[in-house]
């Protein structure tokens, strides 16, 4: 008869222990295949236990297959591969160990290359309030299904800012809400489709590469000129989808003039299935004048998608983002990809809505223009006041989180990175944007202001400086 | 020289306008390639406007590439492509119309089909309490770039709560958490690459087929034999990653024995890259015993990448998910695809970090087992009372949020569906997730109890026997 000391069950309930004692049993092969289990009820009266104890444990080993009743006869011992036991799993353990080590930073005395937002300027009273407010009204409503294109509040209050502050007329239809940018470039490839050829610009922004790379479609580096995406390497290397950022080019900090716009529009036109993909994730942070004129606002046929991000103008832990597609697209997304749900949850949506529609979000970037306007100011006036001004050349200062700093050495990039690097300090240059091998624009600096420590800079420079 | 009626600018600026109207000009053509535009201070005094104004207003049209300033001799027009004017927009909007038309649901008397939780057992005012002592507890904080694979205290929450709850031995480190179960599929694709062959079960969950069709990998549907996934059928399809639901089948509701989990593990393990994808999303709704022993339990290869989501235990709005890498695809995952940022918004997992960790998640799940448990109680004992019971058969009723209904009919089943959906009752069968042509199981309604209305339940059943 099967005996267990009940006694070393320790928090489990009864039943739950003598269902393990039993599966290990037959686990460990001490009970064979066919061999009958006692009753219930002696197996009750030998453990000096309740027959529902019994009846329980049996109903789960049942359950999951390790016996099976037999009417009128009993309970049998399955068929199941014996032995196999726990452990063997060190070499498991090791990789472990070797994760939970991997992925620390250094701690720099002064990062150039950190490209991030200040959250410390963030209006968190404003939108905890709304987020509050949200939770208090919505109530069950958040629980709800969201629509698979996202909350037509958000989608109505994004049409309404592209219209007022981007100059666009675009449906909230045709808009898409996405648990970020990283996210939308899947749904983008998911619906033009993985045997589609894409471009990208060289240099450009990294981890758009490696998402196109990811999802293992062929995925050409194209050169640019003067202008931004280079006309000749465009034909030459014959994508049927570029990917732009044609308002303000990272890292070169390229607007793309009109003349260049018309052409890659022409391009598109000249054949079914070609799109532009118009990434439009800084072009909020201009710092005069007003914003670049949209790609998507003077495209009549259809090919241009426009997609933008709150990472950079909100937080990057928000992790929304949204597309808007050309009808045809659209009908296109429903039709094939209808099934996705939005994979926002509600409670970010209605909040980033009322946050957009109450006039928040505007203030919010004015705010920030200014404040990233007079970092940069600071930055620059630092510069001026180190030794490193006469060897250098300020570029591109005009708009988003970054200029460029052409600085006159001998040195190759790399070596310069490396001897920084030694020093505290992060650098990155131009050079290391780009896929493919190419001329020019060596010794130039991206000097990401946004997140700088400004008390930092006059010994971060005379670093650089010593070292050029 | 030019002249513009400034008095027609409405709400814009002065520049703005003047802007505007010399952009149209150079698009229309009257103004062409290569003219010299009037000095600033001409327009100026010509248009009554300061010199500033005349200044922001070329200066944009220079960023953009309209005209380009000539050192010591003026402003000049860029070359455009001419006469690019807005119109022949008429078929997008019918487009649009088109979009925004579709996709209305009729309303239903009676859905069975819906396979949805009910929010309003969902402990709202816990749940929001935790989320505002979130947003003031972290403040600043939640606007930090969270870790790509998700919040380390939310990641911690969940590998508790497995061993607890699910008897798994997971580390922190092993988890990615997602927005939601959808996208991680499209991360697990991405991880185990798209040249590989994937098997489903068939009949399955329709949604899982679309997403690897949205992929454009090859895929593969297995029939079920009783004890789940064919061995025959995934010999025969010679997949290399199988993704099943053992713990508990959608839809037939089958319960894989320890046989065949040992049998589909010996299959993972005989080949390299072999891998099994153990979906998990409903387990936590067996109304008797102890959950299910998982897959992921009796791995000792690394073959089984478990996964869930709280999109069934808390709501679909939630869009949390989350899964469980064996150490070598951990590795993996860090090397190519530790760039990706976690989609998931970092208030909503400390919010479910804390909901988990102080013990609300298992006290709504029992509350939630015991509602979803009376809820099926009383829809039996509805149809007990129907004339319907007498030519139908109830089957796996013990788990999940529906049951199996085989009734006695001579029609087809879709003539079935039809007709119901004609007096208003929305009914799904069995054969109705089927991939492959297939035979046996039909005439078996899915009940979907969930979201059911038990009000017009009664009413319902009597339009179900009279069409049978």
């Amino acid at each position: 008869m099967l005996t267990y000391d009940l006694d070393k069950r320790k928090g489990r309930t009864l039943y739950e222990y003598l269902y393990q004692c039993i599966k290990e049993d037959i686990l460990s092969g001490r009970l064979i295949t066919g061999e009958k289990l006692p009753s219930k009820r002696e197996l009750a009266r030998h453990l000096e236990v309740s027959v529902i104890t019994v009846e329980n444990a049996y109903g789960q080993l049942i359950v999951e297959g390790y016996i099976q009743p037999v009417e009128k006869k009993g309970y049998y011992v399955r068929p199941v591969e014996g032995n196999v036991k726990k452990g063997g799993r060190g070499k498991e353990q090791v990789h472990l160990q070797n994760i939970r080590q991997a992925g620390r930073e250094p701690e720099w005395f002064l990062d150039f290359t950190a490209n991030k937002v200040s959250p410390e300027h963030f209006p968190f009273s404003v939108w905890s309030r709304l987020m509050r407010k949200t939770l208090a009204e919505q109530e069950k409503g958040l629980l709800e299904k969201v629509d698979g294109q996202g909350e037509p509040k958000l989608r109505k209050a994004i049409a309404d800012y592209l219209y007022h502050f981007r100059g666009m007329d675009v449906a909230p239809e045709q808009i898409v809400v996405g648990a970020g940018a990283e996210y939308l470039y899947g749904l983008l490839i998911q619906l033009l489709g993985f045997q589609k050829v894409y471009a990208l610009e060289d240099p450009g922004y990294k981890k758009i590469g490696q998402i196109y790379k990811s999802y293992g479609v062929d995925c050409r580096h194209i050169h640019l000129d003067a202008d931004g995406l280079s006309m000749e390497g465009l034909r030459q290397s014959r994508p049927d989808v570029v990917h732009i950022c044609p308002s303000h080019h990272y890292p070169t900090g390229v607007v793309m003039p009109i003349k260049r716009r018309q052409e890659i529009l022409k391009w598109a036109g000249e054949a079914r299935g070609r799109y532009v993909i118009e990434d439009d994730y800084d072009s909020e942070f201009r710092f005069s004048g007003r914003p670049i004129e949209s790609l998507k606002d003077i495209d009549h046929w259809g090919k241009v998608i426009y997609m933008n991000t709150f990472s950079k103008t909100i937080a990057p832990s928000i992790r929304i983002g949204y597309m808007v597609l050309p009808p045809h697209l659209m009908e296109k997304y429903q039709r094939e990809m209808g099934f996705y749900s939005c994979a926002v949850p509600s409670i970010e949506q209605y909040t980033l809505a009322a946050f957009i529609s109450q006039g928040y979000f505007e203030q919010h970037l004015n705010r920030m223009r200014n404040h990233y306007r007079g970092k940069r100011d600071q930055v620059i006036d630092a510069l001026k006041k180190s030794p490193l001004f006469a060897r250098s050349v300020i570029r591109e200062e005009d708009a988003g989180l970054h200029f460029l700093l052409e600085v006159d050495t001998e040195k190759e990039d790399s070596q310069l990175v490396e001897e920084c690097g030694e020093k505290g300090v992060k650098i990155a240059c131009l050079s290391q944007f780009y896929q493919n091998p190419h001329t020019g624009r060596k010794h130039t600096l991206l000097i990401n202001y946004s997140g700088l420590d400004c008390g930092r800079l006059e010994r971060g420079l005379s670093i650089l400086w010593e070292l050029l």
